[in-house]
């Protein structure tokens, strides 16, 4: 690109109308100068060729996406992953924000994510490594999205619970189990203190275990659970199927007793979760199959905190995703980035319960809770309930009680001789 | 894991029933046995808890994903990524064959994406990197999906040429014309001898050229070039937008004149193309985005292949994907598996038509056919034909032309001297 037409990518943040623009911001290796990279950034994902043939005009004003920060990092003798460039030479680390006028594409999902990480992000000369670390959106835009239908506050009402964290607990052996079995299971940990019991991500609408019995009894099981502890439970099914199988399993599985539904966001794509929002009579989950092999790898693909977002945008009130601990390979400020994600004030939508997860036990929710410094969370165990040597009863009787002892100030060992389920869960995973 | 545990998630691939399973392939450095690792990886991929408390059972059997073939490749002193672990140490590099019974999931889309590059493979204990290499399915599975309802005979037929590659274009500039000089450009190109005139991935149904006028306006023109040039011409409209409008676009521009739709698959999700699949009335043409993300880094996330694959068995006649030449950052040999993923013998699929992309011009045809040995396969051209300085009539006359010469074993040079619009093209862009 010449040099007076990168200049046409470039803009003073104080002249644009911001309303009118998102803010990607990237972090990026070039080979080629920073400046003259970035202008190809903003060209590849906007007005790649900006004026007709033999006509006198620039679209580019109106229509080309502009960079309004650049700032060299560092710079490099090779890239952090040399495999993927054919370049040689020193390489420029850079951030970058582009403001991208959002009429290019709209309020719409699909069309968000083909100009911040489609073509034009990813395969832009001079560029070999990228990462898309952020997406900033004026409160205007995101009155387009209905974001969580009942939110924090909303799960809470249902369960009324108020003043803890929410124990979920993900049935195991998760996979197998005739709907019987399962619900028995399920049942047996409701009984224990559970709130939440829930299909695993691997659990769909299967043959050895279709989802219209398995929530008709889980309904069954979930009610008379209420009756004889005298608090809220909840379901989480499993609705992950193909897209348009999901209102009809919604209807489904609603009207047979699950009072919460929880989809795999990525692998249906966000914008069914979006369709599903706007139908959905209960609270909405999301789990966080296929965002690793676009979110881990440190200076490729997309931040976990945009996906995030987005989740939150399209209307899930719940979220799962990779938290603490050596299990998940995640560090703790990109879990409480996350967390934060989840719960900050973004226009008008609700906030969402951010439920970090990994291998969890009794004692998780005291390390996740200091950690987080709110009670806004969820913890998500699955053998840490299921494969308790008590039983499911016994395993989520440890989660209430390891809780308890922390409001009495009193240590788990302490509190473990009272109470034999914490004892056992302290022997078993501590 | 106990030693006895891992040996559950071992067989023979003789003792099974080949038929029952899909072949998940995986190529991983794991800082503890290898053995053990591979036993983890279907572990946590499908029975991560094979027993019920106090239940004499074992669910491994019938439901565990089970290791056929490990090859353990390289020891190496640290890992490829190593901030994506936090362990020390030497690192093996494996590549493992797993075979996962297709009844824990069945043939969905989304449930396939779980088991595959879910929580289980991505958050496996030991493995700090992996990438899904392959997927193998097996006839009897493939025949739930559709897969493409015309293919390249299909498209073939429409446009009635079937003895050379076919040319598409992307008519730019992409962002902000109306649609009244939008279609005016593609009319020329059809005039010039494009076959397929095609939205741009970033124009969707916007503002500033609504789907409904630009679909009508480019239907108009392309019946009249069709008149004109007595050849068949195809406009190839972009719908990508939110899952519960693709259908209602489908019928809008199908019945403005649009004969065939593309979808950006990834941004949407490859499931709802399945929706649209069930529906569609003119063949559906795959474009890129979000896909490098998370297929680019070379030992880490998903291979380019699954991804072409799960595209054609989800419906897409056509796929346009990052194609030869140091633009797009893809080795030859990717580009080439690429092609071959579209065309070959997959049960009762239909192949479909590869589109290898970037910034290609009139000799660019020449040399993927060079490269790829057959005609089956399109280019997609935009700033080639329409920066052309004699305008898009001669940039698409100078495709044709390119590839008349080849034909008549004429260089390019040498045609150039009577064909002043390929003559300008190797001036321009040679």
């Amino acid at each position: 690109m010449k040099n007076e037409d990168s200049k046409g990518f470039y803009a003073e943040q104080a002249d644009l109308a911001m309303e009118d623009h998102l803010i990607f911001e990237y972090r990026f290796e070039s080979f080629v100068d920073p400046e003259e990279a970035a202008a190809h950034l903003c060209q590849e994902q906007s007005t790649a060729q900006w004026k007709r043939v033999g006509v006198d005009e620039d679209l580019r004003c109106q229509f080309g996406a502009k960079v309004i920060e650049l700032t060299v990092i560092d710079q490099r003798e090779t890239s952090h992953y040399p495999e993927m460039g054919n370049e040689q030479g020193p390489v420029y680390s850079c951030r970058v924000k582009i403001a991208h006028p959002h009429a290019n594409f709209g309020p719409k999902i699909p069309n968000i994510l083909t100009a911040a990480c489609g073509e034009g992000a990813f395969y832009c000369p001079g560029i070999s490594v990228i990462k898309l670390l952020d997406i900033t959106f004026p409160d205007s835009f995101l009155d387009h999205f209905e974001g969580p239908k009942f939110g924090v506050q909303g799960i809470r009402d249902m369960l009324e619970v108020y003043d803890r964290p929410l124990f979920f607990g993900v049935v195991k052996p998760n996979i197998g189990l005739t709907p019987e079995s399962f619900a028995e299971l399920a049942y047996q940990s409701w009984l224990g203190g559970l709130d939440i019991a829930k299909d695993d991500e691997m659990q769909g609408d299967v043959d050895w275990s279709p989802l219209a019995e398995r929530s008709l009894l889980m309904g069954k099981a979930r009610r008379k659970a209420e009756e004889q502890t005298h608090e809220k439970k909840m379901y989480l099914a499993n609705i992950t199927d193909e897209a348009d199988r999901l209102l009809e399993l919604h209807d489904m599985c609603v009207k047979n007793g699950a009072n919460a539904l929880m989809v795999n966001a990525m692998t249906v794509g966000l914008s069914s979760i979006r369709m599903l929002r706007r139908h959905t009579q209960v609270p909405l989950v999301a789990h966080f199959d296929m965002i690793a092999p676009f979110t881990r790898v440190p200076y490729y693909g997309i931040d976990s905190n945009v996906i995030i977002t987005l989740q939150r945008m399209v209307g899930f009130d719940s979220i799962i995703f990779p938290g603490l601990g050596a299990r998940m390979r995640t560090s703790d400020q990109e879990v409480l980035e996350n967390v934060e994600e989840c719960l900050k004030p973004a226009g008008n939508l609700k906030p969402c319960l951010p439920v970090p997860a990994g291998s969890q036990w009794a004692a998780t929710t005291l390390d996740i809770h200091k950690t987080l410094k709110t009670i806004d969370f969820g913890i998500v165990p699955g053998r840490g309930v299921f494969e308790h040597p008590m039983g499911p009863k016994g395993g989520a009787a440890s989660l209430r009680q390891a809780w308890d002892a922390f409001k009495k100030g009193v240590t788990l060992e302490e509190y473990g001789k009272t109470y034999k389920e914490l004892k056992t869960a302290i022997e078993a995973f501590g």
